[in-house]
């Protein structure tokens, strides 16, 4: 079987919206994502900006709804679009079904406890399996920057900051900031990781940014009409994490904006010109 | 009870994107539909651009997935997105629940047959009922224009060619162009109107068209992977009927695009760019 079994391939802004399947050996199980080419990818290697997706999302929400692949055109850098936990009848889910834990909820950590530790690796899978797959496997340099929402946002930060060699620029969008500190983070965290709130320290963004001055630009987007502002995001502890380790964040307020995807298309356009300073050579 | 119950609002480009609900007198029961308000119409009534959804779509399939509301905002262009059938529990559906027909499949017509004809007022809806209703209740001016997909793009050039004095242009995405002569069209104008063909000319653009010089600007964009083309949708005939009356019809043929909201979200700007030269006064 080949390493990528197409599902889709549709022509937008004259590149490519491909959907993909494949079997993830980190996983554990069979895994779909989205990638876009943009239209420079038909002569060269492209760069690429990995997108991390928030709470019940899969890879089609952020394909559909952000309208970011116009951009992504323009400047010539491909978008790849995993889905946001291991999938199948196979793979353990919240005991309640919930939406913020278990299926469409893998919060981007290596899972320790039973029964979570067999399937979610989701920063393994992000962070080296699927760049070495997608870079093995399509016309994408290893160029790589990391943006996403939410639980995505918390997602590329900590990856960016834990593999800041790996990744030209980060950025995100409304992201759970400060997870040891918010309900949606203490649940996922005792899920994955087990009671000892030592091992959560190495999935927060502010915990991570305090710790050690940041080698690669970050920016950050977050709407003040946002629902979860105050109780689940907390973009006021990145910012002080910044000041503590001097590194440089550039944290937005957008008056008016909410948590939807229309915030995320309201300013998708900046994120992707910011990541284009660091992906692109400049003339 | 207010004439317009507002259900949601959310910051979008800096302008507007609302969903309202009405009690529909010519559709005889309770809607729904949406509105993007570009930064502009804070200052000032603004001109319209209706969007009219294709099978299967309510009001919120365009808002989220097009990406029209960007370049609306820089205009100053609103988007007015209504549903595309009557809607409740009291509203006849197709008896075998069909996509193509009932519920979600309005076609744009004034159905003369029971058990529809009680609430298939389609056509008056979009071209007389809904703009009333929003230009007294929204800071909207009285230029309007309309556009669509497929099912959409019909009713929009039927609409257009019929109204013409009401629409200041016209434009449509896959358009389904001569509904006498495919199996969609067929089918909702028999259920419809009724099994005289002779009153199906008066909803098929094709022949609307041919019979007449059309008196404002039309652009129609097609692409040519899509899967309905051949059996469905024959742009050609309308190109054919422009001809005749010595019309004025750009009909683009865009190589490698399907029927998809993505195939709309690659052109969509080239369209409100059209519309803004008819709806806007020009410096």
């Amino acid at each position: 079987m080949p390493a990528l079994e197409k599902i889709s391939d549709q022509r937008l802004f004259g590149g490519r919206q491909m959907r993909f399947a494949h079997d993830s050996k980190v996983l554990n199980c069979r895994m779909q994502f989205s990638v876009y080419l943009p239209p420079q990818a038909g002569q060269k290697d492209v760069p690429a900006l990995y997108w991390l997706s928030g709470l019940t999302c899969n890879d089609e929400n952020f394909s559909a709804k952000a309208g970011a692949q116009r951009v992504a055109a323009e400047l010539g850098i491909a978008l790849v679009i995993p889905d946001t936990s291991p999938r199948g009848d196979q793979v353990p889910d919240d005991p309640e079904g919930a939406y913020d834990f278990g299926l469409g909820a893998g919060f981007y950590v290596n899972a320790t406890e039973a029964p979570f530790a067999s399937h979610y690796q989701m920063y393994d899978y992000i962070a080296k399996e699927l760049p070495a797959l997608v870079e093995a496997e399509l016309p994408l340099s290893t160029q790589r920057s990391i943006s996403g929402h939410s639980m995505g946002g918390h997602g590329a930060l900590v990856i960016a900051l834990r593999e800041s060699g790996r990744y030209c620029s980060v950025s995100a969008f409304a992201p759970i900031s400060n997870p040891i500190h918010c309900p949606w983070g203490q649940k996922a965290l005792t899920g994955y990781l087990g009671k000892d709130e030592s091992h959560w320290q190495h999935f927060d963004a502010s915990v991570l940014l305090a710790e050690k001055q940041a080698t690669l630009p970050i920016l950050v987007d977050q709407g003040d009409a946002d629902q979860f502002l105050a109780e689940q995001l907390k973009p006021e502890a990145l910012l002080a994490a910044s000041t503590i380790s001097g590194s440089e964040l550039e944290l937005r307020i957008q008056p008016g904006y909410d948590h939807s995807y229309y915030f995320i298309a309201s300013f998708i356009e900046d994120h992707l010109r910011f990541h284009g300073r660091y992906l692109l050579p400049q003339s």
